[in-house]
């Protein structure tokens, strides 16, 4: 058997080879990797970029997240941000940076999970360029793309009073898979192993972000780090209040609530406070048809000394925070 | 006096904040920073990305860089990259990470050399998405953007036999601010601080990757890894040999000369195999009438064994590389 071939022993140029023929093309590449830069197709003369960027033992953790793991939530999690926008994604970059005794199947596996989630979350959008790096800690950056078919973005700013708020995807599971991880119970993290792969690749509804925008959308983002605080986002964004209805939240608690009692955790801080889901929350005004997805949370109300109720209650900004954690 | 304030104590949204702050915007922004995602202009429906990344204690040393060199330098290297496709530099996104003890004011200064390296390289251009997180080890990864106006995207692909090979900007001042740096030889590292100034803060000609562009240029990249190893991508993506004339590399060799001889070093192998100058070096057919920051280096040849020779020397392709160093 050959030894066993690392990133450092390859060099950037061969290791980056042969990831990057494993993945598959963007629909709208005109030049794709191989050059020192990629060129894009932006159809309305626009493009939406955003990034976001994982990092070992903070975002993630090797012994948690296989290769194919950390390559599909890198590609969910910036998706989102394209989705929040009203945008289709088009293409990707990323940028790796890992200890050079990262075995490159390590990378393949990485590189298969970007192709994965971009085949499986936005059909067409692919990887166009990428960079790789000698590191102490591992790293993922992406910077994602996306086109918006001649439709105005949907901003954080643009809730009215009046307007329903609604939430499309998942809430509080990433959160309790990442509570079932931490609890090393593996009776329950193998009970509950729905959530803890919510946790590992995350499943935002990227399409849903085109469908509320077309809806009528008069806000939306990603929800990457809580409930709460993202809804405090659009409401400090927007100058309204939001009064989420805690008997619209019972349907996300139910889910959780077995695996809550299990570790002894909270459902219900799962729901308002675990951020990770990348589910994309958006107001509508009254009359929108909301598309399928999207399951009414609240109200936006006129601005008020508190941003966001839960009921008539206060509830409070706390959540994940990038930095401090 | 107020207790210093790092990035952990002010949280990610403050610490974002103050950031961008510093920032100049973009005149291709049609939303900017501060929603999930910026929207950017591409008038002719395409749009060029690259990315790139800068490591600390691999690309960067936090006591030879401040907060500004390190800001310079990641627009720098980034816009670069956009310039060599021929393309004018429209808008950047960056990703930091840092351990949470940093100081936000090494971070404002940090947004400072953003500020400027794309006011003084790309006017127009600037920040529109960010994302700053904590770890152990700091890191800047940026994606870059620019348009094309219309025109071809220059590839690494096209050199022609009989085309003529030219540069503009500077080879080997950067390796040879790097060998001063870490030769530790105070007297020298002072009297050649214009050397160690373009390690530091490197002054790639960027709105030349457009003039060779207009020119003509058959094929183009960015001297990031050094002449020898840059030039040979350009010779194997053309299927093409390179021929470099040594006497026309004389230039380049005098002006480092006297700093080889302070620190023992050979002017001619920071010439040949130093990497992060960011020069562009471009391949025009004979008639073109070269853009005047363009110096002429050697010729393209019909594919040989060899893809790169100096005089009739094979040129070996070492220099820079990202995982092995």
């Amino acid at each position: 058997m050959s030894k066993a071939e690392t990133i450092g022993s390859l060099g950037e140029n061969e290791s980056l080879k042969r990831t990057i023929a494993r993945l598959s093309a963007s629909d709208f590449a005109l030049v794709g990797p191989g050059d020192d830069a990629a060129v894009i197709s932006a159809p309305d003369a626009r493009f939406v970029v955003t990034t976001d960027t994982l990092i070992e033992n903070h975002d993630f953790k090797l012994n948690w997240s296989s290769g194919y793991d950390l390559g599909w939530k890198a590609v969910a999690s910036n998706l989102a941000d394209v989705a929040a926008m009203g945008a289709t994604p088009t293409a990707l970059v990323v940028a790796v940076t890992a200890p050079p005794e990262t075995l490159v199947s390590w990378l393949e596996s990485f590189a298969d999970g970007l192709r994965e989630a971009c085949e499986q979350l936005a059909p067409g959008c692919g990887v166009v360029g990428g960079d790789l790096a000698a590191s102490n800690q591992m790293m993922v950056s992406v910077a994602a793309h996306g086109s918006l078919d001649g439709r105005e973005p949907v901003l954080r700013s643009g809730a009215k009073a009046g307007n329903v708020i609604a939430v499309a995807g998942t809430l509080g599971k990433a959160a309790a898979g990442l509570a079932l991880l931490q609890s090393e119970n593996k009776d329950a993290i193998s009970a509950y192993d729905n959530l803890v792969n919510i946790q590992l690749r995350p499943n935002p509804p990227i399409s849903s972000g085109v469908a509320a925008a077309i809806a009528g959308a008069t806000s939306m983002l990603d929800v990457s780090d809580g409930l709460a605080k993202d809804a405090s986002r659009i409401a400090k964004a927007s100058n309204v209040s939001i009064q989420i209805d805690p008997l619209m939240l019972q349907g996300f608690e139910a889910v959780l609530e077995e695996a809550a009692r299990a570790i002894g955790s909270s459902e219900s801080d799962w729901v308002l406070f675990g951020g990770e889901d990348h589910a994309l929350l958006a107001t509508f005004p009254t009359d929108a048809e909301l598309p399928r997805e999207f399951k009414p949370i609240g109200v936006v109300l006129e601005q008020s000394a508190t941003p966001v109720t839960l009921g008539v209650k206060p509830l409070p900004e706390k959540g994940w925070d990038s930095v401090t954690g």
